[in-house]
């Protein structure tokens, strides 16, 4: 996990020492995501070894993980729930470099660009096979039951943004929608994993599952902005992709909902060109403050999370909930 | 489903009354599909509406109704289970449209060649996952269980073959390997669930799970002999993309096998260039009898599959197993 910046809470903490709490189990969930994938095949394994790159800030295990401590013990079935929640978001980044024909990932070549799309697209869908098949073992249906009542909202908020592709009208509100199904959904089902299975009553599984769709929608606004600010050097991806496949996010919404109809007129056109540099859009986003609103609707959703953990005793792991909040719309990565 | 030529039995029957006794339970599990992916998304419900010309044969729900009925009671279970295995089957002929950017599936537009690559990935994982959450109602986890494990060994199975994809020197063994798991896996599948959840002891569920087994072989086997061979209007869909995907079948496997060195190189030299006509190749294929030694071998595994029904009472729903074992490979679409 990426380090942490300074937090209302003190004074930045490393990602190691805010995980340190739950490093053996996350240890453990690591164990059981490669004994399940692993295989004999030369070219599966090498395709198998290249998703260490996609495989960065562990958030969804974490949150899974977290939530487990908050509420009670965390058990087996949580190890193994955290690796499934993990293979299906690796699943998701890999079929999404191919259909954004992303170049890079954290530093190294995409799947796509370095195998070809054919591999790609398989061994995404072997991973989210494994991803059930795992989620069957830990005894009982509900797991099965509840992540893939996720992952079908995850694919129908997928396909919704590909169908609002090129729609320069796209409103905040659709947005919002957009980004509960593709982003929102698995966070939030993670955190209700992470609780039912630690035996939390309903009730606290319900808040919980709130904090955690509350934390990915701050998490993705956060991304959107990095899209188009962040440094490929310091994000190691591939960056402007949303641009470049003609996907608005909040603070292009919000600047053409604010300028003047000429000036919003002349942003449309550069919108309209994939080739247009981000660094031309700059201007647009400063006079109407675009990137400052969508930081602050980031924090709207944050603070909704961190209230969410009002209802948890105060334990270590709510601490560490609320700090990774914070984490998750400050971070540069 | 296509009808039906004369078999050993007698004159040929119609496909529709071969598949009479289990028409109300083949239309109950067309409900439950629909059901579980209707969607009030406009573009998610084109894309569903398109998936009719996906959906032809309906062979994995009818082995899967008539091992049911060979066995015992046709339950709710079952209906649930049809369409899961249809809905997968849908998904990977989805994606297998995109990797072989094919243009043609029964005689309409293919999902990617309408709506592109973006669309038809996403809508394939949204299949994927309605699978799996569709799975996990029947009461228990066992059905996740047995259609997890063989998703695992059919998408490892497609990535075998597109590693595998130029290798102008594959043998027998490695395409038997491949097809057993990209194909013959999930016929097999079927018929284990079908025989599981009417009851079945364990010696008959491992005979027609062979069944399943053989028959998808000899399934394959058909098929590849259909892409080099079929006419395009009979089978509506584009043909020869084995070839163009550097996919060696065993009719090539066989000849390149028999022929003389210098006359094997001229036919390498055909098969590294994508854009041979699948008429180049008819030559060898005649010269080493190569059509006739694949039908032969597809006839074996029909005739071992035959075999695996022994063990079940004579009713008629064994005799439908064994008619539609005929078919699989007289076929012409």
């Amino acid at each position: 996990m990426t380090s942490l910046h300074p937090t209302a809470n003190g004074p930045p903490r490393s990602a190691a020492a805010l995980v340190a709490p739950i490093a053996a189990d996350l240890a453990e969930v690591e164990r059981v995501f490669a004994g399940q994938i692993a295989s004999p095949r030369p070219h599966v394994a090498r395709l198998i070894a290249h998703l260490d790159h996609y495989r960065g800030k562990r958030l969804r295990p974490t949150l899974l993980l977290l939530t487990a401590r908050a509420c009670g013990d965390v058990t087996p079935a949580h190890h193994i729930l955290g690796a499934v929640v993990e293979m299906i978001h690796t699943a998701t980044l890999v079929h999404d470099d191919v259909l954004d024909e992303a170049a890079l990932r954290r530093h190294s070549p995409t799947l796509n660009a370095r195998w070809g799309n054919c591999s790609s697209i398989l061994l995404g869908d072997m991973l989210f096979s494994h991803a059930f098949h795992l989620a069957s073992t830990v005894g009982d249906t509900l797991a099965c039951e509840i992540i893939g009542a996720s992952t079908n909202r995850v694919c129908e908020g997928e396909l919704h943004q590909v169908s609002e592709s090129g729609n320069l009208e796209l409103t905040e509100e659709q947005y919002f929608e957009i980004i509960d199904g593709k982003t929102a959904e698995l966070t939030s089902c993670c955190c209700r994993l992470g609780a039912q299975y630690a035996g939390a009553d309903d009730e606290t599984i319900e808040q919980l599952s709130g904090y955690g769709r509350c934390l990915g929608v701050a998490f993705q606004i956060a991304d959107d902005v990095l899209d188009l600010t962040g440094r490929e050097d310091a994000t190691g991806k591939t960056l402007g992709t949303d641009l470049a496949q003609g996907k608005l996010t909040l603070p292009l919404i919000h600047a053409l909902e604010r300028l003047a109809p000429e000036q919003a007129g002349r942003l449309r056109h550069l919108l309209n060109d994939p080739a247009t540099p981000r660094e031309s859009l700059l201007p647009y986003l400063r006079e109407t403050n675009a990137l400052g609103y969508a930081r602050q609707r980031a924090e709207e959703f944050a603070q909704r999370a961190r209230d969410a953990l009002c209802c948890l005793p105060a334990t270590e792991a709510r601490s560490i909930l609320a700090t990774l909040t914070d984490w998750t719309i400050r971070r540069e990565k």
